[in-house]
């Protein structure tokens, strides 16, 4: 007869088994995208053997060691013919690591690998990382931009929460072993830094998002762009903002760039985040806007409000109110398949096509900003319609 | 054979007729009033028209052009037999703005009309407009008073949050043109600013609710009262609160009337909002208090506690943890349709009698504002039904 330990196994790992093998199902949207039923990954989906020591002398309870919290803003990249992630992965013990899990068609089935990715640390006072935006670059390099948190020595007696928070770099060729670059250097603390993956001007480009302290933005004025010499020792001098907050808007409080652009042929195509405030906290949507293609730092198109917002058991987690997206992936089809997380939590994906969302950012009204402007599109639209 | 496009857009017709025309069901409640079912508008239930290019030239894919947001905080009218609400429609741009959808009970089958109100802009920079309160006043005009906000010329650089928030005045004979009125003019800003139908000592007068900046009411004490000469310009030279916060109760952060009172034989019947802060931020629910017939600035009866707080799918929304209401219609036959807005993302209704909110509110037990007084009030009442 099989022992406790071996049944609660058994199930253990059947449960698991049934969780990383189920189907997803595709849900009608607005026609711009469609979402899906179940989320791409969860905390629940991190390998059985991450968490719980098998030794029946070691654990005879059969419990649960390492607790992982959550798995959410994720890197994404097609490799290989396989849909990969690279996961923020969150502990018990609220640090994040990476870990990179794959699908054979990017809508479920996603395993992850044997082991997490092992990032060195730059120094010994680095405390989290998180947020990984993947780049294959021109230069044929793999690059992963995150960011790399410490406490901020300057922070007042008793004051625990202050933190510094800077790019991180490393490269790769094969997603198995990453080398440790330089962080960024740049005046202002940086979060959400995105390599371009051409050269621009013979150099290479990155979205940035300069704030002046951990949380708030102060007066950085949303997604900036700089071009760097070296990516083995890159520094920022020059810095302009690109894609601006704007008052009673989706980003009037802070916007980043997502993963890095799409190119189409009418433009590069952006995902990024918007945040505004609300009695409830901070609230996070997704918008999209494309630049030239001869020039990645002009916009050339903005649809008004937002692309996507949390609904229904998104809009809940550790930090509710939440849609954040760093990874995407473009198939060769026009297929796009959109990593987001919800309220850092779990991850989904949404599916499109580079048509539809370059229609969507050519053809969707612009934010006129005031109310007025609002009222108007909309009769425009009603006009339009009832004159067919 | 029907084309995509026609089969796609018979099937969004489809569903939003089954939206648009489904019955709502009663929920037993405290006695007091009753729940129901079925939100009575959602973002969804906006016309299709409003937010779809129905023309297969330059709308191919059938892509949603317009995406609305949220459908919350309406006023309420009694109009020619029907159940009018005057929505706040918020798109997915955060703009706001006003759109009539009547029902011919009350309670469920909610239709816009064929377009949403143009209000004028007072001035070019008017940004946001909402939450409008409905008056059909003694003088024979219906008056709305809705929040006008704009960004603070006085913000500093990069605070693109800071606004100034005002009452904006229209006044309509049809509910089909608005007049604009200049908004009203207060030494300190105001939301929740409510016209009450009948003159006082001949004037016109307001419930208003001071505050200090755009968020906090600062030294504001709650719900206002002043007497104006004439609504088409409107200005406070007095203003005394009538209604005030206090530590420790639903109204310690903020409070505001909710539409305007109903006259009763007992009383006038005000519905307001009372907030709190806690860790995940404001906490808005709804409370009931009476004033005098003879002044309805003074306070004859407040029940302590709230009459309604947050249920269910309630909790969640774009601004969780909030309810909200700023219309009632009192029937002839002495039905009261509370309109309720949950979570600043969707509008219900509840249902009471006069006869059952008056007797709430002369025999609730008030706030004794110490646990003690609490404890003592239910021992009070344990003793009174043991002794039946």
């Amino acid at each position: 007869m099989k022992s406790n330990f071996e049944q609660n196994k058994e199930k253990l790992i059947g449960d698991y088994n049934l969780l990383i093998n189920r189907r997803n199902e595709k849900i009608d949207g607005n026609g711009v995208y469609c979402r899906y039923k179940y989320p791409v990954l969860t905390a629940g989906h991190l390998p059985l053997d991450w968490r719980y020591d098998f030794n029946p002398t070691t654990n005879p309870f059969l419990m649960e060691r390492i607790g992982v919290n959550a798995a959410f803003n994720s890197g994404a990249i097609k490799w290989k013919g396989r849909y990969l992630l690279v996961v923020r992965v969150e502990g018990y013990d609220r640090k994040s690591f990476f870990a990179i899990a794959e699908s054979p068609n990017g809508i479920d089935q996603f395993k992850f690998w044997d082991y997490p990715v092992v990032i060195p640390p730059s120094d010994p006072q680095e405390t989290n990382v998180y947020d990984m935006r993947l780049t294959l670059h021109q230069d044929g390099w793999i690059y992963g931009i995150f960011c790399s948190e410490r406490l901020d020595p300057k922070a007042p007696e008793g004051d625990l929460s202050s933190a510094i928070a800077s790019a991180g770099i490393v490269r790769t060729r094969d997603l198995k072993t990453w080398e440790r670059l330089p962080n960024l250097q740049s005046r202002s603390q940086q979060r959400n830094v995105v390599l371009h993956p051409e050269f621009v001007h013979g150099k290479y480009a990155l979205y940035t998002r300069p704030q002046e302290d951990f949380i708030s933005t102060g007066r950085g004025g949303g997604i900036g762009w700089a071009l760097v010499d070296d990516m083995t020792n890159a520094q920022i001098h020059d810095e302009k903002i690109i894609n601006y907050r704007a008052y009673h808007t989706i980003k009037e409080v802070k916007n980043g760039e997502g993963p890095h652009p799409i190119k189409t042929e009418k433009g590069w195509l952006h995902l990024a985040h918007g945040v505004r405030a609300c009695a409830s906290g901070l609230r996070y949507v997704l918008y999209l806007y494309m630049t030239a293609l001869d020039d990645p730092a002009r916009v050339i198109a903005e649809p008004g409000g937002y692309f996507m917002a949390p609904m229904g058991d998104e809009r809940i987690g550790d930090v509710s109110n939440v849609l954040f997206s760093n990874g995407w992936i473009a198939d060769d089809d026009g297929t796009v398949f959109i990593y987001y997380a919800s309220s850092d939590t779990r991850m989904h994906v949404a599916t499109s096509t580079i048509d539809r969302l370059v229609d969507y950012c050519l053809n969707t009204p612009k934010d006129g900003l005031h109310f007025y402007d609002s009222v108007s599109t909309i009769i425009d639209l009603i006009d339009r319609n009832r004159s067919l």
